[in-house]
């Protein structure tokens, strides 16, 4: 079982202290919806998060968005062999049902994710795919008691995906951390808690790329292609 | 050296057959913009795209815009090693330039990719980063005159990606066509075009997992990995 967590994902609703902003109160208009069930989205909010602490790791719910789609298309998804948290730079944890399939729209993926902080979980009737709850990600590492749990970032060792996996070898509940957001680096109190910090590339990649990739390999470990072929 | 295309990818413009029906024209009026220069889009369009032939492999912008922004962001590509093309169903062809930075947001995306319908290449000043062309997947072939030419898709022989790739040392110039729509197969006349048709797993993957997939495996299969973190 592979335990995959975006962490500090900019991932949140628009904060209190913008929603009296003119910028805000007019988007807000225009979608016909109150600033505090509104996601934050640089895309729209760019000039407004200036006055934000962090800024630069805030407002990006698309990257969320594709690494959740990456990572449940996956066989090793499929197989029910994975299982997703997001947890966002507020400390609240979101879980993914492994049958869930997400909006592909990126429009329609906002709509239910402010549908979910709004509700708490998605969808509103029938079982539940998404839930939203307040909890630290040390709080989550603790539930989940994973044998290991390997922080991929750019200030880790330099190890390739494939030698990071093979090193895991007997490990059977593993914890793979994947940081949300698009700059800058994980925090020190995030960093406390992995075992092993982990750098795959000398660039940065985007989230997704790192998900895709990690998936992956772990699948070939297991030989997972090889498996499903056969079938 | 990689090449990736895209092929039959469900990017288009709403066809004229469209323009006048009544939610088309709201739509237009929404976003102040004629019909012909609007991406088609099964999130908004869907009821009226029932009156298409191959309705069901059109109207799906999103598919192009995940995979070309996990093949911009490789290693691969960054290494300047990757090419990419994305043929469409109606035989447009769009040279992707490996140093263009899509825009992550959707809509921003979308509104790129209208300006390159209605311009022909964007952005309207300075370097060209895309442009697109009248031009069949054949003539797009003849043109890049690859070694090798694999199509990935589930009517293919059974074959891991790792040992699609094996099979290709030695080969210098390696053409890689992933199918661009969400449903249904290659046409016939594309399929013609292989030397080689491969399926990588018993149920169909999105194009997006596919283009990382098939990338990543090819690095690794040159040591890429490796190479960068020594640097």
């Amino acid at each position: 079982l592979l335990t995959l967590i975006l962490a500090e994902s900019s991932l949140e609703t628009i904060p209190e202290k913008l929603w009296s902003h003119p910028s805000i109160v007019k988007f807000a208009e225009s979608k016909g919806k109150s600033p505090e069930f509104i996601l934050l989205d640089r895309s729209y909010h760019h000039h407004v998060m200036i006055r934000l602490e962090e800024s630069e790791k805030r407002g990006r719910p698309d990257i969320v968005h594709r690494s959740l789609l990456i990572a449940l298309d996956s066989p090793l998804n499929r197989e029910g062999l994975l299982r997703v948290f997001v947890h966002t730079l507020n400390d609240s944890v979101v879980t993914v049902q492994p049958e869930t399939r997400l909006p592909r729209n990126y429009n329609r993926f906002i709509g239910l994710i402010e549908q979910l902080f709004q509700l708490g979980s998605v969808p509103p009737e029938g079982e539940t795919l998404l839930k939203i709850e307040k909890k630290t990600l040390e709080a989550l590492l603790e539930e989940l008691d994973p044998d290991r749990i390997i922080g991929f970032s750019q200030s880790g060792i330099p190890q390739t995906i494939k030698e990071t996996i093979s090193n895991l070898k007997g490990k059977k509940n593993i914890c793979f951390l994947i940081g949300g957001f698009p700059h800058g680096d994980f925090s020190e109190e995030t960093r406390r808690l992995f075992d092993e910090e982990v750098s795959i590339d000398k660039e940065g990649l985007d989230a997704s790329t790192v998900v895709s990739r990690v998936i992956y390999e772990y699948e070939v470990a297991y030989g997972l292609p090889k498996k499903r072929l056969r079938r």
